[in-house]
């Protein structure tokens, strides 16, 4: 068999899934059965869980100003633990196998350290070693290095970074993402008891998702995916379950039939900033976000009430919770730039999202939303909406009765 | 002042003097005031107090036979964790460093995956920031990188050997040995509460003392330093103090005046084996030894008595005590290959040693200890003698009396 080439399938596994050695052993089962299929395998670990943080609270500890550089080559120690002794499993039970450090791949990153991107991947490596010894790659994710020969970090969610872009480099023909959570969810089901896990879902319905709350897949490794069309299923690393499938639009069987909508996202992390009695000339909305964006603050609704009769209008938007401080500072800083009467700010609300690509071509699902809500007598906010996502800003109390009536309206509930 | 070359100056620090970040800190202390001296500094560092053993005991709860390979990719983790934090902290404190692991050095070795030789260290990246940027080197002891571009560890000490080499390579004139105990001890001060600090020691007394169970240095580190000249001093973390300087013969002023003895050790981990009515005839000593020579089981003290009228002997030798009941079983099993009337084993015997490069010189060393202990009314139950040392194998219950007595006896006692 050797010498022939095999088809290749690239598993990841998060800081859940390698908390301590009784998981580890869970994923010998796991890589051997894929073997077995017929797969070259290429594994990605993650630090096992608390490292991280563990490593982090050294640093925190030691220094007021952090040099990235020797932060990266900290932290990276946590994935480089997880692939030795994932290897060292491996092999002990069998399973031909060797760790590869980022540096030992190699993976060569820009060297912006802590969020570097991925520039080239050698695989030549890896790959003579699944032909001459079916051996498999346990590589340690999140890691990489710089044309200086320094270790760098890919930044959060860099381990499925790792797995998607190895998939692209091996020519993989699925990359599976092991999880704490069975796959994309129609709804979080700790807010909707009668949400189901989403069998196949596209690339952008995932990556509306994600950016409206639903931790699943980190949006860079959604965009990766789909920009060279990684086959990507998220899977349970606990339990035994399809999972959900990321595809092109177009592919996938069980899309032909889809769901208008095809899952609810809701975040907490929103606040809502309001600029009232401001004046309405051309110019001021770009005098009001300029300094937010030059700050990377992400303003995500935006609304400007019609201009009342004194020339004057109401302004208002959407915030990140963990910005808004920052947000009210530099309006109170900038009011002479462009007046105002008064500035609120409301942390009590919450966004829901309803995401499907079937909207694309189902007018009314807006509509129906507003309904629906006006129905339970919960009053909207701010509305946005892009092609495949309606948004709603309502208050927080209002938030779990939102989901859940959508939910049913929209015919998501389990068993139907 | 940049680009002028400045005498170099490399620093280790063991497990304990970097046991957590209070004690990080003390080193910066150290570091700056050898900056402030006129040195390029680089720093060698173990892994945190108790990191290795947790490493070892990950990789021990999850497999039965170990992969060196990774093993040593999990070890080496460690001494990562402390050269990143250390550089930080430096650079936190406006001092210019950086680390180095073993395959950015590049520190090569041989590959012998645990027990690696150094073969070769480039300095030219080292050596270019010290003279460009004065930055501190800060070394992750212990590991290096093969020419397959794997991990490689050193083995035990191996942090010692890592300053030792980079001694050599960087052409240092000093290489300070941080540890925690102040220096090397005319005797172990637990036993003998007079023992004082040697201030200089041949490089062949440290080894002999090393060999005899003074815990300061690791043999291998001792004789590298020999052979390349390196001037090596070993120093408290904790406390202020002159410490240990191993000087070559000839050196040191102080040694012009020296002790005939330089220093007492015992080693507890002896067992006194004996095999009586051995026949007397050629060869029978190589068929007893060759197995264990085989074993690498080390056989320190041989004393073979006079021959009885019977044609028969007795055959008295010393082995540590780890390897006692291998031997054991091996001279059981080889009985018919050399037949003896009994072998008994006595787990009750200490060693002491006494060495001094003098006694070459001074004649009656030997005798003088053999009468201290007589006085004492300690029965010496094996001899052994080499050209710097006098070892003798005596009852464990007689220890402590032997060494302090010996300590006084040859004027070694702090305040003479």
């Amino acid at each position: 068999m050797r010498g022939e080439k095999k088809p290749r399938l690239v598993m990841k596994f998060g800081g859940t899934s390698v908390a301590d050695t009784t998981r580890l052993e869970g994923l010998v089962v796991r890589v051997r059965r894929e073997l077995e299929a017929g797969y070259d395998v290429a594994v990605v670990v993650s630090a096992m869980a608390g490292e991280t943080d563990r490593l982090v609270g050294l640093a925190e500890g030691a220094v007021r100003v952090m040099d990235g550089r020797e932060y990266d080559t900290l932290l990276s120690t946590g994935e480089q633990v997880t692939a030795s002794l994932l290897a060292m499993m491996l092999s002990d039970r069998g399973i031909p196998a060797r760790s590869w450090l980022g540096w030992q791949i190699p993976l060569d990153t820009d060297g912006r350290h802590g969020r570097a991107c991925i520039e080239k991947i050698g695989t030549e490596g890896i790959e003579r070693r699944f032909s001459e010894e079916g051996m498999v790659a346990v590589c340690a994710g999140f890691q990489g290095v710089s044309d200086r020969g320094r270790v760098t970090t890919l930044g959060r969610g860099g381990s499925d970074i790792t797995a998607v872009a190895l998939s692209v480099a091996l020519g993989a023909g699925r990359c599976d993402i092991y999880t704490d959570v069975k796959g994309f969810y129609t709804a979080d089901p700790r807010i909707v008891p009668k949400a189901r896990v989403i069998g196949e879902i596209g690339y952008e319905e995932s990556l509306e998702l994600a950016s409206s709350g639903a931790k699943v897949l980190q949006v860079r490794s959604v965009e990766m995916a789909m920009r060279y069309g990684v086959k990507v299923r998220v899977l349970s690393s606990f339990e035994e379950c399809g999972g959900t499938s990321l595809v092109g639009e177009g592919e996938g069987g069980a899309r032909m039939e889809k769901q208008v909508v095809t899952g609810l996202a809701m975040s907490t992390k929103e606040c809502r900033v309001t600029l009232a009695g401001v004046k309405d000339v051309p110019g001021v909305a770009s005098e009001v976000f300029r300094p937010l964006a030059d700050r990377m603050i992400d303003v995500d609704m935006i609304v400007q009430s019609v201009s009342k009769q004194d020339g004057k209008t109401n302004m208002t938007f959407s915030v990140q919770s963990e910005d808004v401080d920052e947000v009210e500072k530099m309006l109170i800083r900038d009011r002479e730039k462009f007046p105002y009467e008064e500035l609120s700010i409301d942390k009590g609300v919450v966004k829901i999202s309803l995401v499907g690509l079937g909207m694309r071509s189902h007018a009314g699902v807006a509509q129906r939303m507003f309904e629906v809500l006006a129905e339970k007598g919960i009053n909207i906010l701010v509305i946005s909406t892009s092609e495949i996502k309606v948004s709603v800003l309502i208050g927080e109390d209002y938030g779990e009765l939102a989901m859940r009536s959508l939910h049913t309206a929209f015919g998501l509930d389990e068993g139907e």
